[in-house]
C-alpha cells in the first residue's frame, strides 16, 4: 500500500529530492496561533509567525517570530517568504492583500475566496442562500426606516405588531458580540450606520440552544466532522461547550454535520471550519455565524478528541491525511476562562489542580482584563453533571468569582 | 477549600502581591526539553532554554533561547538569572556547578544531591544498596584482573567455570548502550579502564525483560506513580515501550511502583524519576539504572495517560499539585523512531496518516542519521496485538525499513 499522493514508488533512493519538513506561516499572534503552534510542535513542523507585537500570545512561545503590521501588503509579502504555507489566526487580512499573496504564488489557505465568506456577513448570508443551507431570515438594510421595513416583512399575514426585535450585524469586523445590536425599534437602529459599513438585519431567531459543527477540509478534498457540540453564551461571549451537545437527535445531528460539509466544499474551505448553529424550538438548525481557523467551539478537542482541531487544522492546510476526529470520552466540556478581579491566576493553579487532579488548564499568556478571554479549562468523564460541575468549579476559581 | 500551600486567604486583592507566571529555565536543547516546552505552553509557564546550538530541537520552538555551553559556569549564571527553576533536559551538568547555583539562590530541581545518582552508577549502586534496593551484584573494579576477580566471586561454591560474561560501566558518562560493555574474559576487559574514569562491574542479569517503573515527586513531598511498563531494546536502544507491562503480576507492578517511590523519596528526587528495571526469570525485580528527566520509556504518557510525564514534571519543578497518572487507554505502545537510510520523513507522514488515522506522531527535528533517535509514535487501542502492530509499522515505514 502506497500513500495517496500518487502511483510511483515515492521513496527509491536514487529518485527522491531531499524534502525538509515544511514551514508553516501563520499570520495573527493569539492564542489560536499559541494553540496551532503547540499541535505543530509534534509534527515537527516549523512554524512562522507574523504577531502584532512581541508580547502576543503566540510571540511567547514561537521562535521564529515577525512584528509586522499584516494590514500592509508589503509585509506580508516579506513575512511569505520562505514559508511553504499561509495560514490565519484570525479572519482580518483584507481580502485584496491575500489575492495578490496569492496571484505570487503563496499557497494561501484557506484562500480569499473561502475566507471572504467569513469575513463579511453579507457574502456570507447571499453565498448559503444560494447553496440552500437554512439561515435567518436576512437582509442588508440601508437606514432605520428600512429596518422597520425588515421587521414587518416578517410579520404572519394579518398579525398584529411591527416585527421588532430584529438583529443588526455590520457585514466586517464584529466577533463576541461586537458589532451586533439587538433593536426594538427603528429609533433604537441608529446605531449600527454610523460606522460606514453595510448593515445586515437579521430576524430574532427563537431558538432552543447554539449548537456548532467544526468540520476540517483539505485541499484535495478529504474532510473529517467532529461531534456537534452545544456553545452556551454568557453576555454574547461563549461560555461553555458540551461535546457532544447533550439530548440532540442524531438525525439533526447528523444534518448539521452534512450541511457543514456541504458549506466547505462549496465554499472551497481548507483548515477549520466552525459553523456556528441555533437549534430552534421546533426542532430545525439555521446557521448563525461561520469561522475559516481554529475556534473555541473546538477547543474541547485538545484532551476530548483523539486528534484536535488544532492538529487537524495544521495537517490540512499541509495537504496531510486528516487524524481521526471522534471523541476519546463520553462527555467532554470546555469552560473559557475570562479575566477577573484578581490578576494571579498562577496562584489560583494551587486549588484547582489540588481539586481536580484531571484538570486540563490551556492559558494564552495574555494580561488579565476584566472579561477578556485569558484561557480555557477541559474536563472529560462519563458523567456530565460531574464533568460541567467541574469545569464551571475551575474556570470561576481561576476568574475569581468562586472563592471555595 | 483552599489550595495546598497554606491557611491564609490567598487572594484578598489588599494583601496579595502580583505574581506573574514563572519562568522555568531549561538546560539542554534535545528532544525532551522540546516536548516539555510543549506540555508547558498550556499552562502559561514561560521557557527559557539554554542551547548547545541554535539549530538543536527544543532551539528549534522555544522563543527564548540562549545559546551555550552547560559545562561553563559564569554561561549557567547569567542564564540563571530571570529562571524561576532550573530543570533539566539530561544528566551532564556538572555536580559542582549545580552546587554552586544552589549556594546562590538558584532553585535545581532535580538538585545535585539527588542528580547526582543519575550522573554517577558508582554513587548510585552504592545508594541503592544502602537503602536496601534490590541490585545486581556489582562493585568498582581496578583493572581487568579485578574484573576476573569480581566474576569469580559470583559463582557458587564449587561451580565451574570462570565466572563470565560480566557487564563494565564507566561510572559518568554513558547512555544508550554506550560506556557500557559485556566483557567474555579479562582480555576483553581493557577497554573501560582506557578513558581514567572509574569502572563499575556488574553481574549478568538472566532477566526475562526489561521494565521502567515512572513517577514523578514533587518538593512538597506528593508523588505520582505511573503504570509500570515493558521497555524493548534492539542493540541496546530502547525500540517499544508497552503500557502497561503485559502479564506483570499486579504484585509486582506494585512492588515496582513502590521501590520507584521509595528511591526518589529517599533520594530527594524532584521531577520525573524513570527506575529502568530487570524482571528476572524468577519473578524477582532488580535496579537496572536511574534517570532523573523525563525518560524514554514515559513517552507514551503524552497520549496514553491522563497526565503526560513531561506535563508532570514541569508542575513537580514548579512544586505545583501534580496531575492524574492514570492511563486513558486499555493498552498504549511507542515505538521509536531511528534515522535510516531515507532522509525525507515527512513524505512517508502520507502513508502512515492515511493508514492510520489514530496514529500520533512525535517528530524532534532532527536531522536524520542512521540509528539517531529522530522521533518516535504512540498508538492506543484496546487490542494489544492491532496497537503493536501499527506502532512498529509507522516507526518502521517512517525509518524505511517497511516500504508496504
Amino acid at each position: 500500500m502506497r500513500g495517496p499522493s500518487g502511483t510511483e514508488p515515492p521513496r527509491a533512493p536514487d529518485t527522491l529530492e531531499y524534502v525538509t519538513f515544511p514551514v508553516v506561516g501563520m499570520v495573527g499572534g493569539g492564542q489560536l496561533a499559541r494553540m496551532t503552534h503547540e499541535a505543530g510542535i509534534p509534527l515537527g513542523i516549523r512554524f512562522k509567525l507574523l504577531s502584532d507585537t512581541p508580547q502576543d500570545s503566540a510571540a511567547q512561545v514561537v521562535s521564529e517570530v515577525v512584528v509586522g503590521d499584516y494590514r500592509d501588503l508589503d509585509t506580508l509579502r516579506d513575512f511569505a517568504r520562505g514559508c511553504d504555507v499561509i495560514t490565519f489566526d484570525h479572519e482580518q487580512v483584507p481580502t485584496e492583500h491575500l489575492r495578490a499573496l496569492e496571484a505570487a504564488g503563496v499557497p494561501v489557505r484557506p484562500g480569499p475566496d473561502a475566507l471572504v465568506h467569513a469575513q463579511d456577513k453579507g457574502v456570507m448570508r447571499a453565498r448559503l442562500t444560494e447553496i440552500g443551507a437554512p439561515c435567518p431570515r436576512h437582509r442588508i438594510v440601508s437606514d432605520p426606516a428600512d429596518v422597520a421595513a425588515f421587521a414587518a416583512e416578517g410579520l404572519a399575514e394579518g398579525a398584529e405588531g411591527d416585527g421588532f426585535p430584529v438583529i443588526l450585524k455590520t457585514v466586517r469586523g464584529g466577533y463576541d458580540g461586537k458589532g451586533v445590536w439587538f433593536v426594538r425599534s427603528a429609533a433604537e437602529a441608529e446605531d449600527p450606520f454610523r460606522a460606514g459599513v453595510p448593515v445586515l438585519a437579521e430576524e430574532k431567531v427563537d431558538f432552543a440552544r447554539e449548537l456548532a459543527a467544526n468540520i476540517v477540509r483539505s485541499p484535495h478534498g478529504q474532510a473529517v466532522a467532529y461531534p456537534v457540540v452545544e456553545s452556551q453564551q454568557v453576555d454574547g461571549v461563549c461560555d461553555t461547550v458540551i461535546a457532544p451537545a447533550p439530548g440532540l437527535p442524531s438525525q439533526v445531528a447528523g444534518e448539521a454535520q452534512e450541511l457543514a460539509l456541504r458549506i466547505a466544499s462549496e465554499l472551497g474551505v481548507v483548515g477549520h471550519l466552525a459553523v456556528e448553529l441555533f437549534e430552534t424550538r421546533d426542532g430545525r438548525i439555521l446557521v448563525n455565524e461561520l469561522a475559516m481557523r481554529p475556534h473555541n467551539s473546538g477547543h474541547w478537542t485538545q484532551d476530548g478528541a483523539i486528534t484536535s482541531q488544532f492538529a487537524n487544522h495544521v495537517r490540512a492546510v499541509l495537504d496531510l491525511p486528516l487524524g481521526d476526529p471522534r471523541p476519546r470520552a463520553t462527555w467532554t466540556v470546555m469552560a473559557n476562562v475570562l479575566g477577573g478581579d484578581y490578576p494571579d491566576m498562577y496562584q489560583a493553579y494551587l486549588h484547582c489542580m489540588a481539586r481536580d487532579p484531571q484538570l486540563k488548564i490551556h492559558m494564552y499568556g495574555k494580561d488579565v482584563k476584566p472579561g477578556r478571554k485569558v484561557g480555557h479549562v477541559n474536563t472529560y468523564g462519563d458523567d456530565l453533571d460531574d464533568v460541567l460541575e467541574r469545569a464551571r468549579h475551575a474556570a470561576g476559581y481561576l476568574r475569581g468569582t468562586i472563592t471555595e
